[in-house]
């Protein structure tokens, strides 16, 4: 993994990715105490950052295994990523989710184009399942996270910040970057270490769910003790990725963890100062920006909103809560 | 008014304004039949347009005339645009607002750094307040639609709008625009005649508030029969302005009508299909563009998301009654 893989993903990107701008309040630098610039990947398409590694993975594949098509494992924003690619390619998706997916997130994806295999969590092993479909049909899989050109595509977060804070005169501040299996803060990492090396990137987790955080601190790879519980299930992964990890362990700084509320006060705080629908699990850099300002350094800090694909009785739950007025 | 007056207003401000994307969404393009494509000028500082107008003509007034101060009339957008302009240029505001405005616009005026004076609808006349304070401490109204600069300022969404169609290789199309005064939409108008002249503004109103298309179908100035009772007040005007008229009838195709249930559905899409948080008042336009596609033409739809200054239980009742899953 290196720049030139991120430098070239962002050529093969161009023009089908949304080049996200960053967003500001004065509202949101007064809760926080400095200023606050804030990256709403959640305006990508298919509401997520995913999209630029589905896009990077595709892409980069020989015309002749790509024609095949591809295969991918989840229910939730790589599912769609890896879809909305692939359709755009003009090749075949197959997306293992769960029978028990939400119906929305299987019709949604099927709408991207993908054709949608539903196992049963209980009786069937979705490995096997997709082992046999690649094999049969020839597809690749895509990885959510531990795959080189997954990470240079979410990597190309990296070289937009590094301009825009170059563009805004900001060389020094921290990144915060909500974290599931590392591809999206390692790949930002990497482009700043190049392009931007006074910024530094930081992986944000909910509480009980750091492993990131905690796989640092320890210096070496640790795993959540559970995997479910947390309304920031999108960004809930075992433990860091074998790629990912090395990555972040030399370049990242410490991880913050977040709780649900904080979260969901990060989400109403981005529908009233940002105008944009961030998931819970999008919203947890946002969260620690704001209300946790004793563990950032720096006049200003950057934040990932890395999704918004949330339901709307989740959104409607954090308005009622937590939104002023 | 012309183009070099908008130019001209783009040339100030550069660097201050936010060049807000063009979004899309497949789902959208489906439900409407054609591709649309989506100016979230919510995303725009103080969360609708209306900052462009604001710092066009702050900006415009002679150094010796600005330092002594504006004043606006305006318990919405406008004072928020107007407020926020005059902070950043380092001279005073003064915001003539009702005195039973809702408490947080008043708060959030104040906080762009405003001086708010309150009046009483009942039993006090806010233009001779305005007037008195003009004259005491020499601050240059600005005046919501009908005044040049302001005119101005709000055409370089329509600069912005004839770019990026034509990064995306739209040469006709219509643009919809939701319309109170047509302030933007003659800026938008005059901006397209001279860089895009096969886009065609539109201008879209709510239900029984709908004196721009009227006017339009007349051939005169004609005023809506009553000023309160629609959703989208934030877009409800007494009649087109005698400044934006003229243009209006020059250059912009027939209006459309949307009623309240449309507008909160677009609310909904936008929330589920772009993740952005727009008004009643600016979801207009694509209501008419996602639920009246026969009163459209062409292949593209172009669409202006006015703004998102929108209070949490509006949008949570519009998420709970158009919201899918």
């Amino acid at each position: 993994m290196n720049i030139d893989m991120i430098e070239a993903a962002a050529g093969r990107l161009a023009g089908w990715v949304r080049r996200t701008p960053l967003l500001s309040s004065p509202f949101l630098d007064r809760i926080a105490g400095r200023r606050v610039l804030v990256k709403p990947e959640c305006l990508q398409h298919t509401g997520s950052f995913k999209f630029r590694g589905g896009w990077s993975a595709v892409s980069a594949l020989p015309e002749d295994v790509r024609s095949r098509g591809v295969i991918a494992f989840s229910s939730g924003n790589h599912a769609q990523g890896v879809a909305h690619a692939a359709q755009e390619h003009g090749v075949p998706a197959v997306i293992i989710m769960p029978a028990d997916a939400p119906k929305l997130k299987i019709e949604n994806t099927r709408a991207y184009g993908a054709e949608v295999v539903l196992y049963d969590r209980a009786t069937e092993d979705r490995d096997e399942i997709g082992a046999r479909l690649s094999e049969k049909r020839g597809l690749t899989l895509i990885k959510p996270f531990d795959e080189p050109q997954v990470i240079a595509g979410q990597g190309t977060t990296g070289l937009e910040i590094a301009e825009q804070a170059a563009e805004m005169g900001v060389s020094k501040a921290d990144v915060l970057v909500c974290c599931g299996g590392g591809g999206l803060i390692s790949g930002i990492a990497l482009a700043l270490e190049a392009k931007a090396p006074g910024l530094r990137a930081r992986p944000v987790e909910p509480e009980g769910f750091d492993d990131a955080a905690r796989s640092l601190a320890a210096g070496q790879i640790v795993s959540n003790e559970r995997m479910t519980g947390s309304l920031c299930d999108a960004i809930v992964t075992p433990h860091p990725g074998e790629l990912t990890f090395p990555i972040m362990q030399r370049l990242c700084g410490p991880g913050i963890a977040v709780s649900d509320d904080d979260a969901l006060r990060a989400m109403a705080q981005a529908f009233t100062r940002l105008k944009v629908v961030i998931e819970p699990g999008g919203a947890v850099a946002l969260a620690a920006a704001l209300f946790q300002p004793e563990a950032i350094q720096g006049d200003t800090v950057i934040v990932v909103a890395t999704g918004g694909n949330v339901d709307a009785p989740v959104f409607r739950m954090a308005l009622e809560r937590f939104a002023d007025g």
